[in-house]
């Protein structure tokens, strides 16, 4: 493996489990990450703004922002009014999510998760109708907090429903950091995703990445400065950190496009902007390049 | 592989970096360690107690210590008198430290790699004789702040050397973080020492834990809580956390000895102890089992 496509969460996922923060900033955070040779972005999600304050100025987010045009942007969305939203706004690469766990499918989403499979199979067309993709992220992949281990047949299905349905891409989330390298095997033994975001709850962030390398996987999702971490919740931390995963690959010789030098300022600037330390070694410490 | 050894090492390396704590409380923390099924600690060091004055009560320390018959206790040691000191308060496994890079082994201990080897020479028939065995641990091995990465070879030099003086066992040290997988599959190819000792500094712990099982490794060092970052730099860690090793190793179905519930409670009164947040997941989360 030579190189690995990195897509950056922070404006969206990251920000939506902070406390809000400014438009100006939330701009600022993507035209800064824009400029470090990262090819992906999740920029905004397209959500009630009851359900999440954080996004509630999704729009104007999106349309002060500098898109770069070698570079891939991407919206999260719940349901037809936010892929209209989305549409609109002139995304044409779409993620919507499903869980794997019926249980929290319905804490999360307030119905079965085969009622969401049947809502992102009226989705789909929708969007492909507009020119853009569709993303299914199935959450809980790695475990779910009130089923524990999703039996991997399980996911192999809904992953085989939702192709068959006109997904473009399947990304399989660490919703509340469950995951470890034997889960890993364990389900990507069964059923291989595109894209993988894993979060770094437990301290397995890295090693869950390391194991799929090793099976071949090459897309991961990550945060700069792993923001996303609950605050209320010190030493927390949520989403794997920009920096820490690009210091290993390209410490292994595996090319990520993103200046790593870069990476590390804009997270400096992120964990300012944030008011908290943010849980990210290379941030403290910087790259095992950088002597004394 | 079934099952790893794992060293305790919050009673000395990482209380030897923390703000000095209570003689008492030294005290609880073996004690406590010693119920948790873990089959190695190392207890203290005897060192002069100017130089690290966290360490100044380690004879008062180990006398009080509860000592039970199935665990390793070991002491770390700086010369001669250290090693008088240790053996005269009946410990069995004596460690002592060399480092890789020339220039960090002159700032760190003031004399070059080949006079400590030398100085080893020389301590370990002193050792021996008393009926106890001999660790060398082989500092900066993953790489030097000053130097960046030693080259591999003068690490075996350093191992054959230690080797043919009689030392018993030989501890790779990630002194200042810098391990990564690439870097410890360059080191392993050509030396194996007995047992690594990582940092987690720029989240690669468990990634390089893993990456060294992979390559046959089965014994680690742990410090509970990740006890042993620098208090005056929030977020950074030094050693990584038992817990979260553990919780890793035995989600792999390998076997630690340790009751991992237990563990979490000692992380957690030492956390209280510190008065500062550890930086262990494991501790803030509970494990991937622990549903809702």
């Amino acid at each position: 493996m030579t190189s690995v496509s990195i897509r950056e969460v922070a404006p969206r996922d990251g920000l939506q489990n902070e406390e809000p923060i400014p438009t100006d900033a939330k701009v600022a955070l993507i035209d800064a990450l824009s400029e470090t040779g990262v090819r992906r972005i999740e920029a905004v999600s397209f959500v009630h703004p009851k359900a999440i304050p954080q996004m509630a100025d999704a729009d104007e987010v999106w349309s002060r922002a500098r898109k770069h045009p070698e570079i891939r942007y991407s919206a999260l969305i719940p349901n037809t009014r936010g892929a209209q939203r989305a549409l609109a706004a002139g995304f044409r690469e779409i993620e919507v999510v499903v869980s794997a766990s019926d249980t929290h499918n319905r804490r999360n989403l307030n119905r079965s998760t085969g009622e969401s499979l049947d809502d992102i199979a009226s989705l789909v067309p929708l969007i492909h109708e507009a020119g853009a993709t569709v993303e299914v992220i199935v959450a809980t992949s790695f475990g779910c907090p009130f089923e524990g281990d999703i039996d991997p047949d399980r996911v192999a299905g809904i992953v085989s429903r939702v192709r068959a349905d006109g997904a473009d891409r399947i990304a399989f989330g660490d919703t509340t950091g469950m995951a470890t390298p034997r889960r890993v095997r364990d389900l990507l033994s069964a059923v291989r995703p595109d894209l993988l975001h894993f979060h770094n709850t437990r301290g397995t962030g890295l090693a869950n990445i390391l194991t799929a390398l090793e099976l071949g996987v090459t897309e991961f999702d990550a945060s700069v400065g792993g923001i996303g971490g609950c605050p209320y919740a010190p030493g927390a931390s949520g989403n794997v950190a920009t920096e820490e995963v690009v210091h290993m690959l390209h410490d292994m010789g595996i090319d990520t496009g993103i200046d790593l030098d870069r990476l590390i300022e804009v997270a400096g600037e992120a964990e300012k902007l944030l008011g908290r330390t943010l849980p990210s070694g290379v941030l403290r410490a910087g790259p095992r390049t950088r002597l004394v």
